[in-house]
């Protein structure tokens, strides 16, 4: 029933579940479903900045090794997606605070609905600090779905 | 593919919005799918024991007031999913702490999904003072979909 879903993809347990879950509601659709996987990395100018003046000699671009991390990272769901019979799948990655962008990237896209991943601990401890997927649910308009 | 939804119902746009989801998603199953609506009351003994002492001869009991009307509104759900084409429903009410409440239920009821409404406003501010539709994200281990 859903056409166009975004899972948030960081490599952890919980996002990994959300693949599953997506992928399976993809799977129990109508076949023209398509998955979207977004990383976000984060931007580390003042970071990069410090390291260019004690090592002015380091070759590439912090941001640059974030990226291809991310990418990889993406790729790696995408062959989980796609090895669990998803075939309309597509990576993304993109750099920014994770929440916001997650949300302003299902906005962009589209999405009918975001599978997030949630640390799974259930405690009043993780609801105190919060978490992302306490801030996608709390930024977003669209539905999401928190494994 | 989830066999036993619970849909917590307070009568609000957004329980209607999640309620048509869950529907939705049932209707998209494999026809066995069952739909649990759960209205959740608050208990009201101190005021109750208030008004008791400055209108000993009111009739009847607050919390049975407040019990027929969470019966009236989960009712009302259980009317408008069989309008909407979902035959198995089952529609319960509960007094206590609304988001425990539904996690509890949950849990006792080993639904597979919870469909959730929010309050929609998608703002910094309703993330910061959270929802009930937050804690049950927190404090629940099963997959809870925000609609």
């Amino acid at each position: 029933m859903f056409k166009s879903i975004l899972v948030p993809f960081d490599g952890s347990q919980g996002a990994e579940n959300a693949l599953k879950m997506a992928v399976d509601l993809i799977k129990s659709g109508d076949g023209e479903g398509k998955l979207m996987i977004l990383t976000v990395y984060r931007h580390h100018s003042m970071l990069e900045a410090s390291l260019s003046m004690v090592r002015p000699n380091e070759p590439g671009n912090l941001d640059d090794v974030m990226r291809e991390h991310a990418t990889e990272v993406a790729d790696h769901a995408k062959k989980l997606a796609k090895e669990a019979g998803c075939p309309n799948v597509h990576a993304f990655v993109s750099p920014g605070g994770v929440a916001r962008t997650i949300v302003k990237f299902a906005d962009k896209h589209d999405n009918d609905l975001i599978v997030i991943g949630s640390r799974g601990m259930g405690s009043v401890e993780e609801y105190l600090l919060g978490s992302v997927s306490h801030k996608v649910t709390g930024l977003s308009k669209r539905p999401v779905l928190v494994v």
